[in-house]
């Protein structure tokens, strides 16, 4: 078995959580603590789960509250990716207390977000369990926290798909029409890929599919819009030669049936478009 | 009545519009397309609803596409702003067809995120608008999209609370605490903020409303999970002395009776956190 | 009373003196400092007042010591806001000479600017001090620069405008003609501001200053380019309605009959714009 | 004759503009403009002076203006460089009232400090053009601003020392001391620096002149804090083997008699550091 | 057969480009030709090549001079990819003399460097034209330049590897050791990789490779320091099932001797690491 | 003797080194190494020569690896500049496993590149070390590393030229001609320049030399493309009156009949253009 995530490199979280700051502090900074909270006040404080999910983005808000200010002496009794009900304790923070109110916010938006995505994708995962397919997410993510909702992801059990448009080649209708037909779009792919780029083909129909298995350039298929029967036909002419993603409008409620077509992988824009915001809080001693 | 809203102003949409362009082009760019898509090829494509809502986010999106190929030809049929109903038609682009891909999924992006928001939005303000009570969003926004998140409440008809820590005193229960009590709080609030920052006062219960009242320096008081009955009193005890915010888990469905107890405000942090993206989609002629 | 000030936050800082830095190292660095200084060679500096005012921006010159060597050894005797008299000791800073040489400049090009505002800015609240009336900056501030200029006139002893576009709406003269007059103007602000912005109106005359009053919105006035008596008046007729607020051409020697007006605010851009540097030296053992 | 100064690079200019009006339109732009200025209002300003001076920062003012609108048509009737009287039109723009307004500000505070500078340098200037030294600044400039602080000076009749800390070599008396000596100083500099880098070495007596003059490795001596008859001296001594530049407390007053003594040129830190802003104002048709 | 590379996206271009003429501006421009040619002269220039190629790099001159000034006319007669010989013409380029003499330097290292590896590459390629194998480039690129000089080998016939640490799992002699031999790296792997990482295992002898085929996880082998006879009994037992990496001290002269081994790729680090510049300049008429 | 060189401040290093980072890890990081290490696993590597040359570029391969891991213990047991053999340690780095491997390749990237520099570079100066002659590098460098290559330069005991457009003047045909000729260019350089900046005219023939002599401006003439034997007239010509530069085409095998001639300097671009990178590797324990 594969590792268990480790925290995001900080090279690569800084410039999102540091942007984040600056977006939140403004120009003249925490004003309402600057006023009110005595210089040198010590305090201790805990995020809690004020409801059940899973745990993610504790990361980045370590780091928030870091850069804010390096003193902070910082606990995490909660890995990212345990699942967690209401009241658990997620980090323990303490020290400066102007510190800890300037970066609250900032740490539990990161925090929340990602716990959120970590929780719905748990669901589906969890939803399909009794199959072999995998849930994914797609490149709907929120413009600048691809990084943290792609890691959110996995923590709730599901997979990723490509994370950008250089990573690998996914052929859709428009290109399919552009290129001249299915044929033509997957020999230009493979003329272009190399050996390291997988080359995955969106099909609509099992025609385009017989087609794509015929030319045998696609590694993936993405078998969009199709109902579990088609998706079992799919599967079924597939037969191992490529690995087959259904896609379209999944819920958490299509999902098993789908899954149960027999297909290696979901695809669902939502977990990371529209998962709310897992409820967390700040609970200063 | 003050002017429609304009097209946030290109700088400062440009950092978050371009890192997330980044972000999706990774280092080799839009590898599908330069694969299959014949250099030259020319392409007028159709954002259109696929659900019913309110459009926002339209400028952003336009300058997605723009930073790709200036060169692109864009119209808005649909102001950010306007209910709009499935298939109608957000913006119509026209041009090199290849630029039109590779900007395609990053202008949905903006668009349909904050459509999404202003749709919910537009739900709460719709549902209170019998009454003097206005929706505000609150500082739990995405991080580094704040800009196009309070712009999109706005757009659906909602206000926006403080942009950020430093533009206004907002002073919660662990300020009061750490000041040593709501007149402390309160008195080195105004000692700090001059002249040009607004005041307001997070309260639990009606007695500290009754000493917020009688310091007197409060601009305005946030009743935090107040029922509707103990509001009428908040607003009663108020008497137009100070704006008062309703907070604290309000929902679509609890909304009407909190707005009806008097408050000037009702603020809802999952406008912004937990609203899902309205479902757009780019359709190719 | 508020708590003293403490150094600002090193994030908000840290951009505008690393990029003092860069400016100053240039391509290749300190280039005389690797000529002639020994490597290893220690020293010890003491940065001294040569004339007498009120220290400001030592936290930024700290800073950028701190950027150029972490391992320089730093202590401030004197701290921010605390008049001084030539001789005085601000900083002694110990540790590599090169790294000290180096820093020297942009450290003393910071903390002489802002002591240059802070003691400017004491004189004109010394010369008040008898009135209720404090003095204030506008927008007038240094492009990049303006974290550390409010600072400065803080720690000098007046307070501060609003820091920007966007934290308060301030109508001048142009927004009164193009809206349409002073109570369509500020019927709009109204309508645009939401409860957390502060709305501020410019009048010239005692009957625009009647108009603003009748409709009742505006929280401040700014008097322009009036009186004593002119502004006597004036604040007799705001009564205690809104707060008032002095401003064109103000100087050290108008300032007292200005404020003995009655008016709760001198606004001077001259503060920061055309404020001298205060005279420091970095003198070594 | 060298050329006339052209307007600065855009690609130099354009980081420190586009810093100042991030920095003053904040996270919300200019509520203001947006609140009461009808959208598509068109405007014509004229920027004129206030008082007598020297034109400067026209082309920072320009680009600051495009970088809000690059609709606007701004036309500029004085060059940089040119001496202004009250009253005098610097520039004249036209277009979108909201464009104007927003820009206003950061266009002002760039041509009114940078006009400031030109002008009390052209004062210098002025008061030795009867000798045949020249006035020129130093490392004193504002952080972030030394690009156009360098280039007013030279528009108003003075020249640039050094850019930084790598362009030349300038031994003080702390690196001779170091060094273990003025020969030392200058041999280690001499071996560093290679044929590209003038060396200038600051001296303190006419006995450190002399040994200067034996070692013959300065380029330049920067003779401090010298009055005229010890100068004089220092002058026959080169006997325009090394340029000479006094400096220290040099003042509008003392300058003719400084400059009488022959030397090369004058240096003072104030032209930058401590100039007031030129009074500058937008007058709108 | 795929497209023509069309020019880099300026989007990606841009950054570098940007920071590459800062880095030769510095803070004062280009000194010299603003003291040297006069104000509004007109100049007419051509890149020629001074020695024999294949051309890179052209839309990235074109660029530089762009960014500098836009309104210079540029017309680019040879192709990205073409093979040039000594004199013939790449770019012309007509307008304002100082923009072209700043630029210049710039846009032809930019070239220079980029045609460098194209070249190098072409003879690679064309030494192993009788073979199906291809030429492919590594991680070893000149930092902050991957983008241009990945292009740059495919311009010149060859193909690209992984782009970074993240866009594929390679798996070399040190992540075998760490994890436990070949097979517990590759199920690791697997089980990390989803559906659209490639796997490529390095493998230095015929026993990993044996192994390696019996997992059956990995998509290419790295073939890494092994002679042609070697690589022939390696792509023998490979038979089709993986793609074949030949890697390690590949020159010019042993490039055929292993391609005609049959494996699929040849990659060389010196592509990129060790190529010198093609010797290009610009004349002006 | 001037100080033997330090590390390059990290000021000024760290943003091409973090850029170089950023380009390598992408938006994922190191899949490989997180896939296949297990977390915790601890390692010990050396940085080895694989060939003869001299070490540069071991400060930036120290600050990548800090950069990933500021706790891994890095000791660096050979300095910048010295020669080395294969085999020779360069650096030893003990930490995390996972950190070592990901910073390996842009570490060995910088130090393999700047070592490749030092070491053609000291083949040359060894070329002519019987000569009073020193051989110096240009404005050819790899866009974005200028700062890294022309430190490399000197560890391998060249020297500098200028660093860019800003810190000399170098007069070279174009300027003249645009100017009208050697007289009225050296004129206009020597009126714009100032004294602190030193002026050099590149000439190409006897007469333009004894042109620029007789004006008497030029700091230092640049005798390009010439021949030993012009060479020797020119240097007899200069007498000592200016620095001579021999430039254009010059190899290791003609530089010692060129610094026989008697010039002080030979420049030669191709010492960071088209120098190939030093065979270094990095052993694990």
């Amino acid at each position: 078995m594969s590792e268990p995530l480790a925290p995001l490199p900080r090279l690569l979280m800084e410039p999102a959580i540091r942007g984040a700051l600056a977006e939140d502090l403004g120009r003249a900074g925490d004003v309402t603590t600057e006023a009110t909270i005595p210089a040198g006040t010590q305090a201790r404080a805990r995020m809690r789960a004020r409801e059940t999910g899973v745990a993610a983005g504790l990361d980045a808000a370590t780091l928030a509250f870091e850069l804010i200010d390096p003193s902070l002496s910082i606990r995490q009794p909660t890995p990212n990716g345990a699942r967690i009900a209401r009241g658990d304790v997620l980090m323990e923070i303490e020290g400066d207390a102007r510190s800890l109110l300037t970066a609250e916010r900032v740490g539990l938006n990161f925090a929340g977000r990602m716990s959120g995505i970590a929780s719905i994708t748990r669901q589906m995962a969890d939803a399909i369990a009794h199959t072999r397919a995998r849930v994914i997410c797609t490149r709907k993510t929120t413009p600048g926290l691809r990084l943290f909702e792609k890691r959110a992801v996995r923590l709730g059990g599901g997979g990723n798909h490509r994370w950008g448009l250089d990573d690998a080649i996914l052929i859709k209708d428009n290109h399919i029409a552009a290129a001249g037909g299915v044929r033509a779009a997957l020999t230009r792919a493979k003329d272009y890929a190399g050996h390291m780029l997988k080359i995955e083909l969106e099909v609509d129909t099992l025609d385009q599919l017989a087609e794509a298995l015929e030319v045998g350039v696609a590694d993936v298929v993405l078998l969009d819009n199709m109902g579990p029967d088609t998706l079992r036909q799919a599967v079924t002419m597939a037969a191992g030669r490529v690995i087959t993603e259904a896609s379209g409008g999944i819920t958490l409620e299509s999902a098993p049936a789908i899954a149960e077509a027999g297909v290696d992988f979901l695809s669902a824009g939502w977990l990371t478009h529209s998962a709310r915001s897992l409820d967390l809080g700040l609970d200063f001693d």
